[in-house]
């Protein structure tokens, strides 16, 4: 089902999203060994029986909205799950949390006032100051739940292919094993070669992971701007992002309503969010960034740690002496908190007050294991700036405080960029590895050439593949609305498929045991004229189906053994069914071990071949 | 001007196509120095006065469609300009020619059989069996007047930046000089490292070179097929793709008519035109793969050479024994010409009459100077074929055959695959270039996942993209519907600017001389808020404006300082611009080299900075 938003549903009680299972697809759940009670999600695609193939299983993100038949309440939210796990450990504490301030909302009031989520649970924090981190447990020798889930979760298809796996690909220097044990992701995590997005307060997430060694990710960005925003908009964006395959979202929200709208979508999200707090710290002070303070920026982190953002972006490496390192630049800082801390650190002459204070900002994350993605300020916004020494002096910065939040038990991945020509996508992967002692990296594209606006998910979608497959863990789409407007419902989602094709075709290149199982699947139904199969297997079946229809809109078309493009008369496929099949029947290429004249007596073998099976072609069905 | 081409105008004779400039575009045409008559056109694209640069200078392949005013009849065709500079070469003859047989447009009559074109010309062809192909004058030592064109076209943007030149990028030993004279088309040329598709039937063509060490061109492929056809519908996608940017077209069709519908497409087309005369060849025996004869395919050869089509794709590299590597493949044979030869090769048992009869062929193709491009009948059609044994012994062949064709003084370019994972494609690249001598490498994609049909255009982009860095020549695009219908005008003009993106970006991963230009006007455009001149400058200046305006649709907002994303109050963009203006105001930056003391002085300092211009955001213009 798909249905359209009103906004003016919030209010009237009858705001939905999408729901509704992909076309023959079902839900199934995996149990956990070590944690009996896990559920890990997956989707199982049918396919017609003449396939004689078990349905293929892939990656699920897409929640339980996507669930024949389950409850779903927009009002309510999704169920807790992970609160259970959370308090077991017993190192959390529940309190009454930060009030609500009017500035929070950026003083919106009234019918401007988005309403609050109905459901207001305490909010949990680690006693005493203690770290409550998957690093922190993966550190004491903790397999969590977590970890168990992620385990089952990233080995999809993985263990009925265990016999007949063939290793392929490049993986420049990652090391991704056969099978995934539980015990494999708890190393990772405490190695800091991995992260596991997962704030206390956001127990409705469903865990996944980030790590080079693991599958490629991907991140949808949504939220309201100061031009036009809508809580009902929002909250369908995410559903709809993670519909098509968003691992993990961030609300960009700028303007009013800031703190209500993501309540909202945390509440029924299925995924990590992620946010950039000094966008909200900035409208708190009128969005003047030199009126910007710490205690400021502080009471952000905590307001929104309490309500559950699982990863904060923070620029703690755009420092005082790297913004004169801009100036010349063809595109100066395209990041928004980038600017704003230059401006900041420009205006008062003085150090960014998030350096300064980073470790009191470490002791905030742990407390709620919130994931810091350390913000790349200075990123190039044209390819001219690529690779420059702003951008690159930062990355040294980004490596120097991902040592320190290590050391506070802070699990950390690093922000990259951007706009990079092919040939210096490499270098900003291996200098990554190196500075950042091999914490995940979290790129943005990166855009190949800066003269396609209108088609930055194209541009960027080659790099976000090559970047990818040089050790990236998780991508950050960008859609066709880049650089020109909001991205809408369509525009989100050809920005989640461009870019599930680019950390696929990652993964493949990588050499990823049983990524290559849906491809492999669904060029044998290519091959063998199953249109619905071909259809049920693409990323986006609605678009391949409708494209199909497009040119033969019959029903009777979806059985023709034959496509479009040929025609009834003319088809390769089909050519090559008849050799494959000549080829079974009978010795067919023995005469290719005979001699010359040998040969020539196979004239009369091929006239009979030729009365018997030569006409191989089917008339048109119209 | 945007016509819609309604198909029942053909033959009322109202039958028109897209014409007119592009946004702010004005066609020029530079003189030649050692043919002083040459007319080489470019696009300048003007930008706003505040901008203070002169216009971009694009690569053009639009020929006089875009021209304002340019007086254009399709029922005419273009001027025939090259004509005089293929006859003042003394070695050709005009002839009668071959006679329109009925078979040559699939026995279509009456109604049903397309007008032929109004005007009829008589086929030039060499005197005596010489060779009238470019390579033979190049190594004869002569620069033709074609070779000369070439060379203003390429440098299009070198001159003016000579002084300034910064080379960057990684070639993969391509020798790209920092200026192109017509020496140097000359020598690539005469050492088979470039051709120049030119077949002195089709002197209405703008020439055009395809090789490594000239920018990366890319191919479009239009053509009705037995399931739908219209000639009209065709002139226009092929005008169309022009437009956008398509290099060359190859004419695809299938089914009836294809004898005509070719020729209005060649009389009105300022692009090589590229066929695979096996596909007309099969219809002339009635779609039945077994009755081919090297007669009915030879006389198919003059048919077309005596037309106009500039290159043939030949899949003389199909040979009976590799047939059999096939047959265990997960998609077999998805070239349709490599399908008919298999087909016919196990229907005989014979070696493929291609093959056999290659040299007649050569004195076919020299005797017009249509160029060679050998067809991959064995390309991969999934990734899980990519690389074996059948695709790369049908390269070895190829390789072989390139030698031959040199031999006889032909041009010749290589085609190449199809599906490919990332991590296989650049051996594709290598081992091309390795047994074909140099010779051009002519890819389709490669796609690099087979999971998103529907989506195809950025699976083969992102593929498309890397080999065109590694070194491939021409790209062959793909559109969103391929697997699964015929494209569109949509379709094409997406597929067209999905692959200039791909051939530009690989232009600049490959350090071309002056390729950055473009984007870095567009991008100085885009950090001043020139929205019009970053419309301008953007491949497709329609779509970039109207994302744009989706979001801000008032004429205000595009002189605005700010965009949608951010909204006017919160500008990244804006704020390092204020950095900028402030390092160039006074010695901002000196206090960096303080000591700690001295900056503690700057407290002062900063506060007048604050007081003077702290503030910097615009209020909306709402």
């Amino acid at each position: 089902m798909n249905k359209p938003v009103n906004p003016a549903d919030l209010e009237a009680g009858s705001f939905t999203v999408t729901t509704g299972p992909l076309p023959a697809s079902q839900k199934v759940y995996k149990p956990g060994e070590i944690h009996k009670d896990l559920r890990v999600p997956m989707r199982e695609i049918a396919l017609h029986p003449t396939a004689n193939e078990p349905p293929v299983t892939v990656y699920d993100t897409s929640g339980i909205y996507s669930e024949e038949g389950a409850e779903i309440d927009i009002y309510k939210g999704l169920p807790r799950t992970r609160e259970a796990w959370v308090t077991a450990r017993g190192d959390v504490e529940a309190y009454d949390g930060r009030a609500v301030k009017p500035e929070d909302n950026g003083f919106a009031e009234g019918k401007f006032l988005v309403p609050e989520f109905p459901i207001k649970n305490r909010p949990y924090r680690a006693k005493d100051g203690k770290a409550v981190s998957q690093l922190a447990y993966a550190r004491a020798g903790i397999v969590t739940p977590e970890m168990e889930f992620i385990a089952i979760r990233e080995n999809m298809g993985r263990a009925q292919l265990k016999e007949k796996m063939e290793r392929d690909g490049e993986s420049f220097g990652a090391e991704i094993p056969d099978y995934i044990t539980p015990e494999f992701v708890r190393d990772e995590v405490a190695r800091g070669r991995a992260i596991i997005p997962s704030n206390i307060n956001h127990p409705e997430s469903e865990p996944m992971i980030i790590g080079r060694n693991f599958l490629v990710k991907i991140n949808a960005n949504i939220g309201n701007s100061a031009v036009t925003s809508s809580v009902a908009e929002d909250v369908e964006k995410m559903v709809w992002a993670i519909r098509w395959g968003a691992d993990n979202i961030m609300d960009l929200s700028t303007g009013r309503n800031i703190h209500n709208i993501r309540e909202w979508i945390i509440r029924n999200s299925p995924v990590p969010i992620g946010t950039v707090p000094i966008y909200q710290a900035l409208e708190k002070v009128g969005g003047i960034a030199e009126e910007l303070t710490y205690d400021i920026f502080r009471d952000t982190l905590i307001e929104q740690a309490e309500q559950g953002v699982d990863y904060f972006t923070i620029h703690a490496g755009v420092r005082l002496h790297y913004v004169p390192l801009t100036a010349e630049r063809v595109t100066g800082i395209v990041s928004r908190g980038g600017s704003i801390m230059a401006k900041w650190c420009l205006a008062h002459h003085k150090e960014s007050f998030l350096y300064e204070n980073f470790e009191d900002i470490c002791d905030i994350m742990r407390a709620y294991d919130v994931s810091f993605s350390l913000g790349d300020g200075l990123r190039p916004g044209s390819i001219a700036d690529a690779n420059d020494a702003a951008q690159f002096g930062e990355l040294e910065t980004l490596g120097e405080l991902t040592k320190i939040g290590w050391e506070k038990d802070c699990q950390v991945m690093i922000e990259g960029p951007g706009h990079v020509p092919m040939h210096k996508i490499k270098v900003n992967m291996t200098k990554q590895l190196k500075e950042c002692g091999e914490a995940p990296f979290y790129t943005l594209g990166p855009l190949t050439t800066d003269i396609a606006p209108g088609y930055d998910h194209i541009t960027s979608g080659i790099g976000a593949a090559m970047i990818g497959w040089f050790g990236t863990a998780m991508l950050c789409y960008v859609t066709p609305k880049e650089h020109l407007g909001l991205p809408d419902r369509d525009d989100v989602k050809v920005g989640v498929v461009t870019y599930k094709i680019a950390a696929h075709a990652a993964d493949l290149a990588k050499g990823h045991p049983a990524a290559q199982e849906r491809d492999d699947a669904l060029s044998r139904a290519r091959f063998e004229f199953r249109w619905e199969d071909q259809f049920n297997l693409a990323l986006d079946p609605e678009t391949a189906r409708d494209y199909h229809d497009q040119t033969l809109p019959k029903e009777a078309h979806k059985v023709a053994h034959f496509c479009s493009m040929c025609g009834p008369k003319f088809c390769s496929m089909k050519i090559s069914q008849d050799i494959r099949d000549e080829a079974g029947k009978k010795n067919a290429w023995d005469f290719l071990a005979m001699d010359e004249d040998a040969k020539k007596g196979m004239a009369e073998k091929s006239e009979e071949f030729r009365e018997k099976g030569g006409e191989i072609y089917l008339e048109s069905g119209e």
